[in-house]
């Protein structure tokens, strides 16, 4: 059935009872009303927006509906993870072409109620609109643990820079996309999980700021770009050894010499990258099983900048850079 | 300048210094990071999303940068109003295409700021992405007084019906922009500035809650859609008479025949529809400048429906609803 068919009641109607499954007792106030309305403990309270546009962030000819949903709810997750916090409510907004089927719009909704069990997030309200592409806008509010917070303004010389997971696995996820390249079953489902389903790190957050690191950032426009942010921020300069990077032997192996490029400038691995004095990253490794690997270090010369360096340390140029939503 | 030139890192840069004026001290971390962090006292949490599209919800040949920053956010603002509740941080996502003007989108983040101090508002957080047309998404959060909100599901048989302000007023104003009809200055005035810059009844809404109100919806999709929200979610219906409908002289004077139609199926009059046993709507009209005035009552017959009765108590039939987003 199509949606103009049905109508936005109707519609709404619809995701609300999927969604109800995830509803919690702190919620007053669900979908169906003028604004959702749930209990709050005093605390720092954390809050994230994103859009996604059809043709724009994504194309449905190499994603799923529900893929879609799980992947929008995940990068904004990824940004409440990025803080060290506790992702707790969502808020989604969703502009449909009048001839959209019903029935993508529910599998939409299951991927994003797949990811908000998954991390024990609770889909509190929302809306649908006429729009002339699939346009998804997510808003996930959360709290703060014992009112710290990650930031990228907290960088300091001698802290060396480190990141989870492995770096340019999306990205290469991406390129065997859209280049239609054949993989082995097993590569293509890690390449097409890693572009479509990234995990946010949430309890990694967690235990960065637990574990007293003040500086991350999530990995989403691509490492040189993102750690360029931390690097202006905190008025700070970084090296990176381009040889400590974490690539998964998958990419090495079948992207060969693109496989720097996609681990620097790929971006969308929604790892997290942050900065911390050595004893401070010796501790985080002991308590996390997801692999932390230093890529680099903090320096206060060449602020703001990002210096690249091969195994001979010597210094090379990129001539690309992250992901600008205008530019280029 | 296009935005394409300027690029999305410098266009946040340039929104943030905008909307540095309306920071406040309980803001931790505003734009620029990768979530919104804030302070937040322990209470009932109120929050609201909404998406505005080019050629969907409004066209730029009818609408100024200004009064649509303004619009957009009012809309959301209104929500909150009719719950009863204090707005107080705002999350804005926006959608542009390349060849935006840098100087467009700051006059539509000055009409927001300009709501947002009129009701002591704070913009928080956002992003700006690409997209082919003007895309609006806006987040909302506040909190309840006391712990009590305005609901669709609770309103009794034997209430009144009431609205604030005057109906119709908006879609009158509409309907002058698009059929370019041609009053004298006062009047056009008053009608522009009642669809593009409707006032949100926040003071309002937050009485009614003081007074014991209960039920309560903003008049956004139009008096008959929107009352038949509340009589399905309070299983009771409604008897509304046309004729004591607060029509603006303007819109009678203007639109003779359509005022009718105008006041009960244009829509976006943003005033609130509320019920209550007539001792506490005397309250409230005792408490409040805004005019308040009754339109009818609920009933436990019909449940579900509204039923249009005209000055001699015979049913009307309406063969116009109120706005919904995909259906005709």
């Amino acid at each position: 059935m199509k949606v103009s068919e049905l109508g936005e009641f109707g519609l709404i109607e619809i995701i609300s009872k999927l969604v109800g499954s995830s509803a919690n007792e702190r919620i007053i106030l669900g979908i169906g009303d003028d604004a959702t309305a749930w209990k709050n403990d005093a605390a720092v309270e954390l809050a994230t927006i994103d859009m996604l546009v059809e043709n724009v962030h994504f194309t449905l000819n190499t994603i799923t509906y529900h893929e879609l949903g799980w992947k929008s709810l995940a990068v904004n997750v990824s940004d409440i993870a990025a803080m060290g916090g506790v992702p707790l409510y969502v808020l989604i907004s969703l502009g449909l072409p009048g001839n959209s089927e019903v029935d993508d719009i529910k599998k939409l909704y299951q991927g994003m109620i797949e990811l908000a069990n998954t991390y024990d997030i609770t889909i509190a309200g929302g809306d649908v609109v006429k729009a002339p592409q699939l346009t998804l806008s997510i808003s996930v509010t959360g709290k703060a643990i014992g009112n710290s917070i990650l930031t990228r303004s907290a960088a300091q010389p001698g802290d060396q820079i480190a990141v989870t997971g492995y770096l340019g696995t999306s990205a290469a996820g991406l390129k065997m996309l859209i280049e239609k390249l054949i993989f082995e079953e097993g590569t293509a489902f890690l390449l097409r999980k890693a572009h479509q389903q990234p995990q946010p790190r949430v309890a990694e957050g967690q235990t960065l700021v637990k574990s007293g690191v003040k500086a991350a950032i999530d990995l989403s426009d691509g490492l040189s770009s993102d750690l360029g942010h931390i690097c202006r921020m905190s008025n700070v300069g970084a090296n990176i050894n381009i040889n400590e990077m974490p690539i998964h032997p998958v990419v090495k192996d079948n992207f060969k010499e693109n496989a720097i490029e996609l681990a620097l400038c790929g971006g969308e691995d929604y790892e997290l990258l942050f900065t911390a004095k050595p004893d401070i990253i010796n501790k985080v490794k002991k308590l996390m099983t997801t692999p932390i690997t230093i890529i680099g270090d903090i320096t206060s010369e060449h602020a703001g900048k990002v210096i690249l360096l091969d195994e001979k340390e010597t210094t090379i140029n990129l001539n690309k850079e992250g992901w600008d939503h205008f530019s280029r």
